[in-house]
């Protein structure tokens, strides 16, 4: 095979040049961690010396962004996808998509296909959880994380805020007039299923009370959320407000509660979590929720993207978007 | 501004070169209809001589399909993707993700920007339901409709198959005895409804029986199969199957019909279409379903679109891919 004419220049062959650190580095390509000004002019000399690709100057831009998600096109990633859409649609820049189904190898795989690509920067997501592993420094370009959280606090995340959103919701229950608060909720080694118990605790904690009864763990899912409501009716224990870590275990709660007689909102008041259309439409009554605003963390993704490719100084680590409450009938003041 | 150092080169410029139309160079260079292997080469060869850029050679490919969507990413366009990823993720080709917001002038801009980025071939894609525009002989890259039909006849469309999936349907309720089935579908004036209810029509037709009252039209939600249970039932209309043309009508239906009073599906069967998960485990009782094999869909028009970018000839016009009955407890035999 022929020699490609020019061999591709690395980030250790930078750090050599320029007398640095390979992560200091990656630190002036990609706006990854802080930097004092003249180190990182030093290391983007020695880049351009070596003809090394950098972000900013328009001629070498492509405009494309890798978009890498780790588990599907789903529920979680379409709004993210939409608000990021909105951020680089409307102007040139195009969203290439890659999905690795969880699998590494395959995710390295289109790392190094988005390098080649010659994309601006990339945008990580995936299902919303705990930590996931950093690409690492030796990737040459601006790295946005969405949804998932970069285990390298050098890196930029953004996410939703699922403790101040459950304590939103339990601060609802509780200014509609409810005392004694249930929590349902899904997995117990789930990340987001602890965060959001640490939420109900700041939220009942400020009024000085505690949740009536432990919370009671299940799944993500209708059925469970039906479960739950025939055992809080059984274990005697009172209760006039539930806050339901999904919609779906609120719609299923719901049903429930209506089956055995408990009337919602008038008895209980039933609020959940994600404002997915289908559930809190079609539940009975329409449920109120709490709005986890991904198209929003989708938007702020994007734009902190560009602002990274466009040289513009980001301080790295983990950000949270807001989440706002949305009132339907099932916490109607009685 | 300094020239770009060669001017495009228009399909009209090959049109004169090869003393052809510019239709029978846009069938040439993209597969586009019928023409005589003479005709082709001729064309391809005026197209090389001018430097116009030809799928085939590999060393020209960018391994970049663009996917234009009309009306944002959902539930549809979901596995849609997923079974075109299937085909061109796993070798080194990428999605180039657009869209359009239903917006010809947005869709406009992102055909140019898809082709001035050299994509080997766009699949088009939206909301299903009617004909749309076709993109037109003008875009000189081969361009594949999934899940929506291009007016024209020369170009390639994948289509899911509602009249036989909704025939399937029914045929299902007559298999598991039922013989006097109502049809609750969603609005009047839709291109799907339409089609669904000739299907309906085909499989009653061949069994001698008629539709058990004329079809209840109202719109694709939970609160419409819920109200349609109540109408059948005040009706006194005799049933013993219902096929509803989504599954979040039927789970509505089903949950209507048992607060009335009617079993399922001892008394009724009752039968969905979309096998949306969400919509048929949740259902009590689970949902029978037409599955309409989107993410087949999808595979089969990434693997259509591959094959004309790589200059084997595949007819024009759409094509059909089979849905499949999904049985659950909502139509076990009684």
């Amino acid at each position: 095979m022929p020699r490609a004419r020019k061999k591709a220049v690395t980030v250790t062959d930078i750090a050599t040049r320029a007398g640095v650190s390979a992560g200091t580095v990656s630190k002036a390509l990609n706006g990854r961690g802080q930097l004092a000004p003249a180190t990182r002019e030093r290391v983007l000399s020695a880049a351009r010396e070596l003809g090394f690709r950098l972000g900013p100057p328009d001629q070498e831009r492509t405009y494309l962004v890798g978009v890498l998600t780790t588990d599907g096109i789903g529920r979680f990633t379409i709004p993210l996808l939409a608000g990021a859409e909105d951020v680089l649609g409307p102007g040139q820049m195009a969203m290439l998509l890659c999905e690795s189904r969880g699998d590494p190898i395959r995710e390295q795989h289109y790392v190094r296909s988005l390098i080649r690509r010659r994309v601006d920067g990339i945008i990580v997501t995936g299902r919303t959880s705990a930590l996931r592993p950093s690409l690492g420094p030796q990737v040459p370009i601006p790295v946005v994380y969405a949804l998932v959280e970069s285990d390298d606090p050098a890196d930029i995340s953004v996410l939703h805020d699922d403790r101040e959103g459950a304590a939103m919701a339990v601060r609802h229950l509780i200014e509609t007039g409810r005392r004694r608060v249930a929590h349902v909720t899904g997995p117990a080694g789930s990340a987001a299923v602890s965060r959001r118990l640490l939420g109900v605790e700041d939220a009942l904690a400020a009024e000085g009370v505690s949740l009536a009864g432990p919370p009671l763990y299940g799944e993500w899912s209708e059925s469970w959320g039906r479960e739950a409501a025939f055992r809080l009716a059984r274990s005697g224990q009172e209760f006039d407000g539930v806050f339901c870590a999904s919609d779906q275990i609120a719609r299923g709660l719901a049903d429930g509660l209506r089956e055995v007689g408990r009337r919602v909102p008038e008895e209980a008041g039933v609020i959940g979590m994600d404002n997915w259309d289908v559930m809190v439409e079609s539940s009975r009554p329409p449920l109120s929720t709490v709005d986890l605003n991904l198209s929003g963390l989708g938007n702020l993704a994007a734009r902190l993207l560009v602002s990274v490719i466009e040289g513009r100084p980001v301080p790295p680590g983990p950000r949270l978007v807001s989440a706002t409450v949305v009132k339907r009938r099932s916490t109607e003041l009685c």
